[in-house]
């Protein structure tokens, strides 16, 4: 689905891909499970090329709905750093992918967990359960470094990796992304981008780019097929912020927070269901593994100039959100449950 | 400035009111100074007309950005109830009206600090600087005792109380509040209400009841005056839910973080140097000073049923915030600095 | 080893075992893998006899250090319940023992991840990769189930379970237990309970019942071996804390915190290291998976009245490490490793 | 009292005051009012001696028990920096000497509140009303001046300044301090301090330098005095943290945590009523007020390094509490009340 015929929110300017990418060194990848009642996958983050257990990034993270069942965020919270790619996938494979990356790191360093500390993975979950046989727990360890071996900048959207399965406004989730850049104090500029995983929302709710669209649609759509019965939301969403600007894991905290701001402009209440999780990373510096290498001595932003990045990360999340929906194309899975894709109902493109 | 010219938000209905206080027993009241260079206020809201140090209410808080100076809040958190009144004022008259708190917690109450604990004052504040001389400290004790002592049912909205120097997108700012009904899984409904003391955002953000209309109104009111160098945002909001549901101080910060969605749906990045503070009580039942009394013992609302007022929460923020715009009339204050008020810069009503 | 060679801390009375199975409905199940170089296991702690996942028990959690790799916490903050048993396991079993809990849970309700929600694992781990060959992940998902059916009111303390492996101070570690009766205000009394899966420390750090042993105990390790380099800490300790006290999630957190007042008086700093994990639950009262059945309505403990059960978790917490040292039994395990136990160094018991 | 008659806790090595005022620039200072009824004060943490307005440092705060009345918090965990000195007084006399900050700042930054950012105040109380008439809330803002004044490197102990009317284990408390120094891994040493205001703990729960006299002492008292009913905890203990090593607020945070091990291994169990609070600070770097000043471009200490921090932090925190008491001098105050010190009870020094 051609993102021309969306509209942009804010003002700011996006980068070159309008994508997490556009931060330099971002690599993202997917592997897809399209099969039958099978409709799941993973996807992968990379905040750079090299080895992340030995030149870690920093990062943090906000909860902002914990109706989540990610693992890795205790390690991240207290040491501020991401030592493994950042993985996407559905509830029931958090394990699987957490083991991948552990046989990963020990793979790269096989003194991990011996000479060496154990590695923390970072495993983030939607429930596909509507549309994917989640108890088949079809991911497995080889989706995961399949994920990685493919990942690159150009990233694909909507019904891909860990996206294939996920529902959002009632219609069809999965990847999004996007990007915005803010000119720097110092001259040059600022990119922050981010990716999203779209699992939540009811369609009543939906608001795109400030239209409170959803209440039409619903007629729209209930005109259309078997009326569904309303259930509570189950959903959830995962919200990753890059960014190449020179932060702290304190800063990291701040931008995190801020897709919360992003996600609520297209009618999220951050449903007691939904595990709606941020995480906000810097590829500015790197934090050595060995505490005897030494430390990066660059200066941080001054918090009195990072508002721009903070309407970067609101407008760059709400967008990559709306690429979600758009480019999520119609999928049929588990017991013939469908999720229409949200381009299919407006065919003309977006008109408020 | 009657409200019907501002569009409802949502598709919940608004309590009789419309207002916090269609919470039964929940009363608002407003001290306002206004006296060329001290255009300032203090605002009471109080969750029942008994001594609150002795019949305490369930109570959480969510610091969205902490660029505040607000008091009380760690105790808040620490025992998830209030014992005072909530008191708004000017960023340095917190601890006037913090003094007023305690007088008269001992005035109804003589051994406090003695036999009985100390009370904790609950004090918010923004900056009204541009308007109001904040270095003349002018608000007093005595003034926050008027506030209660005058407070009703009936809330004067806009450049009120706490609200009389505030300004909000670069035009006048203040109190607003709003109100929304929730069916009840038991029969009969929830209400919940918001009441902001709004002092925050840069006028090209503001986003009012989804429509981007912050750049058009800023070439307006560049039109008119002389243009003012764009600064960096020193403001903040206090966000204040109470609702008449039964939910403990867990669910009520549950509660309170939502009303940061319906801030983030006017325009809001959660500036850097905003004070953004949200406060959600319930009036479903108090906790009681000694510990020899019986504590109550009713069944809290099963978290699975408390979507509506999540949804209740953001859609009465926003309104509240687009109410404090709306009735806000401008003021003029310190050096001549003037704000005007939204509905002046649109006469006929809003009509995007 | 008989425990009575050891001090009893404080001067509150332990329940009927000293373990926190004291705390009625309570069962606690090991499962153990002792092969060479696999030195490893299972323990599993039971709120109460009966699915979890439908009769939910309150709890909440403390990161005292967060450099830990556990599953759950997310949930377990957000919404205040645990809905599986607690698994404890080495670090590189998180996954397996995780993905047994959901297989559980789906087992015992088939429809989990569809019509029902998903379910939230929760399981904690410590690094007992100096003893065991943590990279083989040799703990699979019937071991937890062995564990479960395993479980009961008696407590084996020592190198059994997920203590199999473990070190604490230069030492054997493992699993220990103790309790506490504290009066209560309506006649009564309540029970509060403590588990620990101890692997942190190093020896000199290391006080014995108020006495600061650490240094001379290092010399007498150092005249019997070749000296070992000492190393930074790479251990944690979990603290698991059950009441029969009728509290909530706040107060669960408040309980949850002062295991490490606990953990402090053994010696330990919360090493940078250190997964160093509280969590507390009450089995007064569950809460339904089903938000149509009716929610508990009793009242909860006065905070007024809870520093009774703040010493009895502190004494419970340091009583259940003096256990878990004095009952560990010396493992040899990967690459020749061995770990002494504290009762083989101080064959004559404990004379300070 | 002459501190050699006390044990010295831990195998570090003092600085060479053995107080917070080892770590370079920083200075302590107190105002004492002692006349009757009124038996209360200032005490005055100076970090450096510029204006810390313009030139902030790092810190971070750690909420041990939440039952406090302290102003400030909000807005350091949000920047990591202070921007006053830190003030410490009784529960009602905050208002006064956070007015009395807000002056001071003015005083120095005539734009304050107008052009430049409102200051954030930061001050931390504990309940003295048991000797003191808190009520008269006799505290000035001249009184904290004048703290701000008399501030130096020597720092008084025991019933000065703020601690003039603090009682602790039903004995006489007040203000202590303690330092330790760590080796650094770049060669030199890393200075720890610490600074606690004692209010907490009932006698029978003391633990000196590890020895539980508390039942002991207790029955000392009781012997010499009519019986005191027992009461609930009222007090309330604040922890200073002083240290040059590198930090950013992350790792401050971290700091701030072990003081509660130091405090924990004195008898605390945190007690309900006790509003525990720690603070940690670092002087290695200043952070500039205006976004257009350079930020500081050094590296941190690598978290693998930072366990001796760790521990100079437990020492000296538990240290500083035996200080504080054992130079606490007997004090009469309101209604007679009267409170021993220590050392009185044990005339020939700590025998255990």
């Amino acid at each position: 689905m051609p993102r021309p015929l969306l509209p942009q929110v804010g003002s700011l300017q996006p980068g070159v891909r309008n994508a997490i990418t556009d931060v330099a060194g971002v690599t993202v990848g997917h592997h897809t499970l399209d099969e039958n009642e099978v409709q799941t996958g993973v996807t992968v983050v990379r905040p750079h090329g090299g080895d992340l257990f030995r030149d870690r990034v920093p990062a943090a993270a906000v909860v902002i709905n914990g109706f989540g069942k990610s693992i890795g965020l205790v390690q991240v919270e207290e040491l501020g750093v991401l030592e493994t790619p950042i993985a996407l996938t559905n509830t029931f494979s958090v394990a699987a992918v957490a083991t991948a990356q552990i046989r990963q790191c020990i793979a790269a360093n096989p003194e991990t967990g011996r000479a060496l500390s154990t590695v923390n993975p970072l495993v983030f979950e939607c429930n596909d359960g509507y549309l994917n046989d989640i108890q088949r727990m079809a991911v497995t360890e080889r989706h995961y470094l399949q994920a990685c071996e493919q990942s690159g900048a150009v990233v694909e959207e909507g019904s891909v990796g860990a996206g294939r399965g996920m529902s959002s406004f009632g219609l069809k989730g999965g990847v999004g992304t996007a990007s915005r850049r803010v000119p720097a104090h110092s001259g040059g500029q600022h990119t922050v981008g981010a990716l999203v995983l779209a699992n939540f929302g009811r369609l009543p709710q939906l608001i795109l780019a400030g239209h409170a669209l959803g209440e039409r649609l619903a007629r729209l759509v209930d005109g259309k097929r078997e009326a569904v019965p309303a259930e509570p939301e189950k959903g959830s969403i995962i919200l990753l912020i890059a960014t190449d600007a020179p932060l702290d894991a304190r800063q990291l905290r701040r931008l995190a927070l801020r897709a919360g701001a992003g996600l609520a402009r297209t009618g999220s209440v951050f449903g007691h269901g939904s595990g709606d999780i941020a995480l906000a990373f810097s590829t500015a510096y790197t934090v050595p593994l060995h505490a005897d290498q030494p430390m990066p001595a660059l200066a941080m932003l001054h918090d009195g100039l990072i508002d721009g990045l903070f309407q970067a990360v609101v407008d760059s999340t709400e967008q990559a959100i709306l690429h979600a929906l758009w480019c999520a194309r119609a999928v049929t899975g588990r017991n013939g449950h469908a999720r229409q894709g949200l381009a299919e109902l407006l065919p003309g493109g977006f008109a408020p």
